[in-house]
């Protein structure tokens, strides 16, 4: 099996975080799904992103969380959590986790991102939430903290009956935001509009501390605007990252 | 006919939007006015601002909104709001739509952005407004959501009788600011001007939660200054983009 | 008279506020002064900063106002302010005026910058002062706004009995700073101090709304450290422009 | 003795902070200690960081302070503090000092930084303590204002009980932060962390003004996957200084 092509797609993924300004020395990592073959190809850990070859992502199995390929680099630390999700979210392609400075802000507050605008409605059909606080018990034990931390994200989307495709991203409390996609480069570019949404919502909450989310009429009519059977946006073959105007 | 420099002018335009870092990804477009031939020239809809070129701009009938050139890529989403406001606004030459972090806050808040010193009133003849929230049928019916943006922009206008020219920008309640200007790239100048004006106003606020709007004779002061008759800056041959100093 | 090394000085103080990002567009001007010859060179009106050339900078008379040099451009229209204040204060050799966007804030919010922390202390000795609202008065007649504007800066300094080269900075109520030096570049120096300044005192409400001034021992000693003849700052020929480390 | 590798250690850290944006001017300093013969190296006072080189690194005598090589540049004014810290601090062997923004506007504040999310316990065991204030005998007297202050952080650090590589920073009351590491590369790089999470601390307050730190079971867990013997982060050859994800 060749996973060039893969590890392509993970490669440019993560230097898509580093582009848009999301991540400082090495806080950030993206894998890209094969999914006839069962496996991610995911950033290894510790690496600087300005040594990082495509060469250098590391193949993983979903199943069994196995490196596929015999002397490579250890993949990130936060690989078992992509690993849970993927596992859950089976439509999911690409998946990237950052600590960039307004979302994880929303994210050590403890708070959900309500919907106060059309550039979020654009992108997340809601509010996007974060997660319960993690337990002693999740962080110490089962299957470990990493893999504990997908299960406390993919209960938290049970609980609040969410489609992962139309909310492609959660807070994980005390920690920062995991974001999704059909594809990696679609996950990325939704790590970037997550980062604006969340730096515009602290200065909105700024100037009107109770402002309520945007109505249902709207927010459903700038999502389908660009997502399902009724898009109008764009150009016939518009790629699925690209956005509003 | 042909098209060709009011295509450079609209292309210009957005590509001063990109430069002042006011858009992410494809989230703005800026158009120009013809006014001898009734048309707009405007940026395709969902194209990356790194792969356009001034022959991608799509020429639209004003009063029809119909594209003139057969074979063109689709025009922007906001072209029904451009269209409305340029019949509305018969004076205006050039309009811009961007999502920019501080004045999209105020938008998303509610809020009437006011003048709070000669930054401001050097360009905007006092408070800039912010619209109502549109109805469920607004959204959903009439023209179509984004011509009904237009009108609800222009109802606002005639409510406060405000000179588009003397206020050339609005903040579309819970999406973002449109802003315009004699031609296309003074609808980009002023739409930087507004992003910096939000961002002090925001701060501003933080400081003095009660501060008044500056005087009525330090506003008309400063912006008579700079236009009308009894303007005395900048050089006898400075455009109407340039500004205070 | 050939003032090609005082039109170099004002040219390079002007260079340097856009290479510190404290000028949007033309929103800001320098000027240097020659002592001996009783003039100033200051940025022409509304020319944009990358056109800028040092022979375009305009040579004017402090006591008259007139310009010395035939056919050249108009002087920023901020001149009478820059005159008005050379006059008063007879040992400022270069004066800056921008409309950064921190310290703007703390103008348009009308208050005075305290003192909150040595960096503050190493080049302000005390509070940066907001002077008072401008009346309609100041605004309208007199000698005219700019040079009103003046007036209403000296007579803030008379009242609180504060000397330029101590305090190098003021805040125009409704407006932005004016900021000074010895010359030119210290004028510009000063002008980023103020702005890094005018930030971190913004974040330190956000954190201790009631924090109050540091103490006069430590403003008096950093101060001392690199002012008067006790400074023990920097290397025997060091320039008035370095700073703290 | 040939110091010329521990200049050069000094000297890259030292242009650490500049590339990372953590200094204006010359606001900030850094040092490298050598173990064996009991000196440091650190910048000179007042000279431009585009104009240093690793030749003008000042070597000094930890115990006595004196410069070892004859006829070099005056050290930074803060070198009394890194001695002090050194001399404290026994496995300490790198140190800096920067004003950098949002760090200083906390330590103007007077105010602890808590641990409240997981970039922060990646790096730093809790919160990240204030001094006290200084008095005015601390200002004046003894061996002097920066030896001082270096006395004033060691004494909360015996306070607190805090073990200085657990630990690697403090924000000095109405100053700005020290930071250091097991080496000047180890110091810069906890410089740049700290400075990310003030900002992240702010924005989490300003949207939770009463969110606690988060559960030592977290803290220790993030702190110890990457510190101490049970560390399970990064590639074997992985470097102190590398960071999570």
């Amino acid at each position: 099996m060749n996973f060039q092509s893969l590890k392509e797609e993970a490669f440019e993924a993560n230097l898509a975080l580093v582009r848009h300004g999301l991540v400082v020395f090495t806080w950030g990592n993206a894998s890209a799904r094969d999914f006839s073959q069962g496996v991610m190809a995911i950033k290894p850990s510790g690496v600087a992103y300005d040594k990082l070859r495509p060469a250098d992502m590391v193949i993983v199995e979903l199943e069994s969380g196995q490196a596929v390929e015999p002397g490579g680099l250890n993949p990130s630390s936060d690989t078992p959590t992509h690993r849970c999700l993927y596992l859950a979210f089976e439509k999911v392609g690409g998946m990237v986790h950052t600590h960039s400075r307004q979302a994880t802000a929303w994210a050590q507050a403890g708070r959900d991102l309500p919907c106060f605008g059309t550039t979020h409605a654009d992108y997340f059909l809601g509010t996007i939430p974060c997660t319960a606080e993690m337990t002693a018990e999740e962080i110490m034990g089962g299957q470990g903290y990493e893999y504990n931390t997908g299960t406390v994200i993919v209960r938290e989307f049970q609980q609040r009956q969410l489609a992962p495709l139309d909310m492609p991203a959660v807070l994980v409390r005390s920690h920062a935001p995991f974001v999704w996609g059909k594809n990696a480069a679609a996950a990325a570019h939704n790590a970037v509009v997550l980062e604006e949404l969340a730096g515009m919502a602290l200065n909105t909450l700024a100037l009107s501390p109770q402002i309520p989310a945007i109505s249902p009429a709207l927010l459903t009519k700038h999502f389908k605007r660009k997502h399902g059977a009724g898009a109008y946006y764009g150009q016939k073959h518009t790629p699925a990252t690209s956005t509003s105007a």
